[in-house]
């Protein structure tokens, strides 16, 4: 057993995206105790930034200590009790988890399903609403397994109008789109932190509204996710009257989000929204170029994650295989009725940039050429390049 | 906003301890996918490592991706349904845990209580074992909140014997005394990154033994922990027959953990705890001489975590404050019925070394002092100093 030295990795799949050196340096400062008063700030800094990158002036922010996964899981079982009924949108892998941890919440679930790479159906949930009374309409806002994005602003309206709270999966969205708890009035929202923020995966952040912690307040039976107890979180992270002990927070992992939100920040919260609508625009010309199609229709489809149909006849994981030893280049593969069907290329975060545009439509084009698809790559660089800045 | 320099600190708390520069230099190597082959290597050697460190050659052995505490909650969470019985020893803070986390999982609990201080007897959890049957017996290895160690050969012996699965806590006993998850026949047994395996804190290593997994495999109801269910995080983790998307695992987190582990074998498992003996044996000599004392007998104190009476008349956080004002040095406080009564001093990994005995002497005999409380500093230097090798 040696010390392990990773390989060099360009990543383009649908996350972890690249870690900016940054970033990297920052994971590698000397961990302090969680208890330190210099920590305690920089837990501050860390829900202030939160705040303002949801735009959730009056959510009470926190990143939880786990993969992106654990937003989910504590936005379901913080919400939901045995016996509540649930509304949940499925257009995708992440939908479906809802639905299923839902369930091991207890509650009552009813989905609204569509077809992969469709975005949700405001006019079909708000059927399963009026129907009905739920605690909860929840949903994906930018599927990652599809590249769809789902109108937010829409949804979350109807669960305010239909008297049930919204939970809003962001893990892929937020730094890559817009995100704005505020505008959209959203309950509770989370993310992940290795998509558009770039930093190593690890932790979830989260923004809980007012009418979400009064629904927390009157709960009759107790959270069953002990970590993931929003009251017990926020008891740790609080800040107004000391802190309670919880976990032990995860601290180089915080320096990483930390930093990855002081970059977002230098380059502009807008701007970076800007950048990867742009890179979308240089990759999506080059593939289309190319001859390459796209599982989403263009109104819905996410910047930052491209799900792109494998030609007929071509061998997929052969095409990853090769631009992973080619070109140290990693993108997706589909997950459960797209595996096979699409490759996902992720632009996120520091995997947004002309660089990445350029280097990825290089080494499809080669591979797809290995293939016997006739990609013409001459052209897709010049269609990319015409539209990079 | 900017990016945080931590200061300097010398982790003499209950953890984290100190991390080495090495495994701070892991944590900053570039990011690559989780479903990377090479990734996938690295996490083979994780799993192996972690089986040899717990000695737990038959068990499944799996970091999870959230801090020590989630290594207690998929314990409960994957062995306990709603009406099986919990027979559980709380003898401090983390028992008292387990304790609320079995009454989420729906468990009927049974706390066998202890004073603070003392370490689990056998004795007394036989009677209750012998009253009624219980599916699971839980306990603490080595208390982090009282620094008391409890015989775990003679606990798991008689969850065996009387037909329980033992649960066994050893967040702050792995890596610092014997664990030995073979020879005492323990069930499920957890351990956390930031003790004295001298990573940061953010996962969770656990081992199951068969008898557990047939448990899991016989529930009759789904674990209501999605993140911790087991059978999930296995085929994650499993390796054999490919690997089903669970969560994306904390990739830079698990190169740390993996460096420590190397680290680790390097010295010698046996030698690094032989190192946390003697480094205790010298560091309490010291703590006598200058007239402190213990809050746990001698045969069943931790070396890495020191529990000492805080004397009659001194000013406890004033002490810790004078420490980490002058010498940048974390000592830890007491929690609850011990607030304000001890402080915890931690020797643990990295920060069991000739060097931490004698800067926490000085450090702590001048504050004594500052306080009234006539410590020799002195004498106390010289009697950690003949026990140093």
């Amino acid at each position: 057993m040696q010390s392990f030295q990773p390989p060099r990795r360009i990543l383009m799949g649908p996350g972890p995206s690249d870690v900016s050196p940054r970033v990297l340096a920052a994971l590698a400062r000397p961990t302090i105790g969680h208890l330190d008063p210099q920590f305690q700030a920089l837990m501050e800094e860390i829900k202030a930034a939160l705040a303002r990158l949801f735009n959730a002036p009056d959510h009470a922010c926190v990143p939880l200590p786990a993969p992106g996964t654990a937003g989910m899981e504590a936005a379901i079982m913080n919400l939901l009790e045995p016996g509540d009924r649930a509304v949940i949108a499925v257009n995708g892998a992440f939908g479906g988890r809802m639905a299923e941890m839902a369930g091991r919440a207890g509650a009552e679930v009813v989905t609204v399903d569509h077809a992969w790479g469709e975005p949700v159906d405001p006019a079909r949930v708000e059927e399963v609403l009026q129907a009905a009374p739920a605690k909860v309409l929840a949903f994906v806002h930018a599927e990652t397994s599809t590249g769809a994005r789902s109108d937010a602003a829409a949804l979350c309206g109807l669960a305010r109008r239909y008297g049930a709270l919204s939970i809003v999966d962001c893990v892929t969205s937020l730094g890559g789109v817009a995100v704005d708890a505020a505008a959209w009035d959203a309950d509770v929202i989370y993310s992940g932190t290795q998509k558009c923020l770039s930093a190593p995966p690890g932790l979830a952040p989260i923004a809980l509204s007012k009418a979400a912690q009064a629904a927390i307040a009157g709960r009759k039976e107790k959270v069953r996710n002990w970590l993931c107890d929003f009251t017990l979180l926020m008891s740790y992270w609080g800040g107004e009257g000391g802190r309670t002990y919880h976990h032990t927070a995860p601290i180089n992992a915080l320096y990483g989000l930390h930093e990855s939100l002081v970059a977002l920040f230098e380059e502009g919260h807008q701007a970076v929204l800007v950048r990867h609508a742009r890179m979308h625009e240089a990759l999506a010309a080059g593939l289309e170029a190319m001859g390459l199609k796209f599982l989403v229709a263009e109104p819905h489809r996410l910047p930052q994650l491209n799900a792109v149909l494998v030609p007929e006849g071509v061998d997929e994981a052969a095409v990853r295989a090769a631009v992973l030893e080619k070109w140290d280049l990693e993108i997706g593969a589909g997950l459960g009725p797209l595996k096979g069907k699409v490759w996902r290329i992720g632009l996120m975060g520091a995997s947004a940039t002309p660089w990445h545009v350029r280097l990825c439509l290089t080494a499809l084009g080669q591979a797809l050429n290995a293939q016997g698809f006739a990609a013409d790559a001459k052209a897709a660089l010049a269609a990319a390049e015409a539209r990079l800045p």
